[in-house]
């Protein structure tokens, strides 16, 4: 189960990659070329660091072969199933984010899928503290305070949903700040036992 | 041996994502054009329930290092050469929902490989039942009901084949219905150790 | 070292479906297209039956992380190299089989890619032999069973590669019968201690 | 963690392949045309070098699951970002080599993303020292060693960077031989205990 689910978050971070395209022209443009290319790698950027962030919060719940129940098989397809789709939201705004008018969908569709991926991580986790299905080795206060930490996010993600409607670059700076600001308490889950 | 298993049925599942295709256009474009792909997204959705539901299936079966034999082996390697075609099929069926005649052709193609990846985990799981490959801890009330199940679920292909050559959204419709009435009895296998 | 070689075989097994060509058209074309394209199922196979083979002999040779040393480490990335650049033969061969001269061309370039992996797996598992990596629990007479098999296979590789420059479709399914020569003596390894 | 990242970077080096873009053409045009297509060769060659050694590397550095903290998850990321990020320069010199003045910007681009791998992998092997995470089985010559032999290594690739502005191919042929010079004394450390 865990070597199936670290497989394909493992295989979506790393196809992001490809998502972004190869500029054709000669020399003058390539390196022009290559600049222009910007939300191609802002997209790769934003989304390596949110599946990152996605994957980390999925490493702190441990699935005990004997515990896992059928519910928690079936809501974590379904979170593997969002995040596999991550990649083609990635490549329509790296695709679209010059064009006034598409970007904004793109911004959303993006937005949605991200929103999608923290809920189901967030039910994921949810459903793990309810059934014991979370590491043992973590203290109370850390599985309260992820807890905490997810819930405000889920509300940011939804703002940051609207800024996009009407400011898509925004939108997706927002995301990157709201990945890398999970990213860094759940870390501190890590960090603790280090000290104790 | 798990672990050869696990990556492919992780990576076939992870690649389904690259046979969408991102459409190129203007604003109103982008939204509808989105919207008209909605045939990428149900077989994306298919066929993400379907390796879901094999890989399951093949969870339950432990292979057991020195009991593995040859024949084990060889049935297995010819489920991942089918399970890793799928892409192909997924791709043709993104491509030609919307071409009245050639979607028969599609979703014919690609009930048969579905109904092949099935008869082959079913022959692979009976074949773990003769030699005792299957886990330990299932108990015999679990097994019986998984031969059970398996067994109509491959003449519900078959039918469903059928019905595609008429009416092939049904068909395709059809196998997300069989692949979810597999997660869900596989599921609840892993459901009962945890009330035992 | 295994988890790393196991994923790159896994890997390199799935891509080689991203190598079938989709193709374009109305529904008598897509049937008569699909049937056309016979030469990519074909390589499909090959390639997906001799990475398969490739790796069941992989498995054979056990690496104890302490035994691992420089030489053999370097012998497995080579081997690695080899095996994850098959997917761009199979592709060729995918594209050119019925352009009667490139064909030639593309049936020796895939056939010396085969013979590459294959002399690495040959030299992997003499150097296993003599730095004993081998798993412990082969018999010697299976040792020496699996020597004396892989040599002359190398042989009739290289008596493949050249029927290839006259006729190569006879060569390709020459390559196919070997790998599927290849799967069956190294099964017969795992089969043993069963009946034990 | 581990499983994680040795995922990635079996991804990452086993996606190189799709870079080489499968020519078009008839018989005398697909033998010449492979042959024109060595630069692709060459940056897959590089590549698979270079992350492998990277790899090997990383492979040293044990992660304890209740050692590692916060600092060392945060790292390994970011290594993780900028070594699944190869594939996409590595396609870029595949695709400019011939082009006299964009192969300056490509193998440029190609150099500085080498190089922050290089950066990296130094930066969390330091770290791990600091932090004790390194494998206890290594001897303190063997550390010593591994750490001066990284930072002249960062320095040259500098200078190969400089070299590519005027030889781009020259530059290439330097990466080659620096990640060459890395994957022996990493191997070297998998020797000796053999030996003791």
């Amino acid at each position: 189960m865990e070597a199936f689910s670290d497989g394909v978050f493992a295989i979506a971070i790393t196809l992001l990659v490809l998502q972004i395209g190869v500029p054709g022209g000669s020399e003058n443009d390539l390196l022009r070329a290559l600049v222009a290319e910007w939300p191609s790698y802002m997209a790769y950027l934003v989304s390596f660091a949110t599946i990152g962030a996605v994957w980390f919060g999925h490493t702190v719940i441990t699935e005990y072969p004997h515990h896992a129940n059928s519910t928690f098989i079936r809501l974590n397809l379904l979170l593997l199933l969002v995040v596999s789709f991550l990649p083609f939201p990635t490549r329509l705004l790296a695709e679209y984010t010059r064009e006034a008018e598409a970007e904004r969908v793109a911004a959303t569709v993006y937005g949605i899928n991200l929103l999608l991926a923290l809920i189901l991580v967030s039910v994921v986790w949810r459903y793990a503290i309810r059934a014991q299905l979370v590491r043992p080795d973590l203290a109370d206060e850390d599985v309260k305070m992820l807890t905490k930490r997810l819930t405000p996010t889920l509300g940011v993600y939804v703002v940051m949903i609207i800024v996009g409607l009407f400011l898509p670059i925004l939108g997706v700076l927002g995301y990157l700040v709201l990945a890398l600001s999970i990213l860094i308490p759940f870390s501190a889950l890590w960090h603790r036992p280090n000290h104790a």
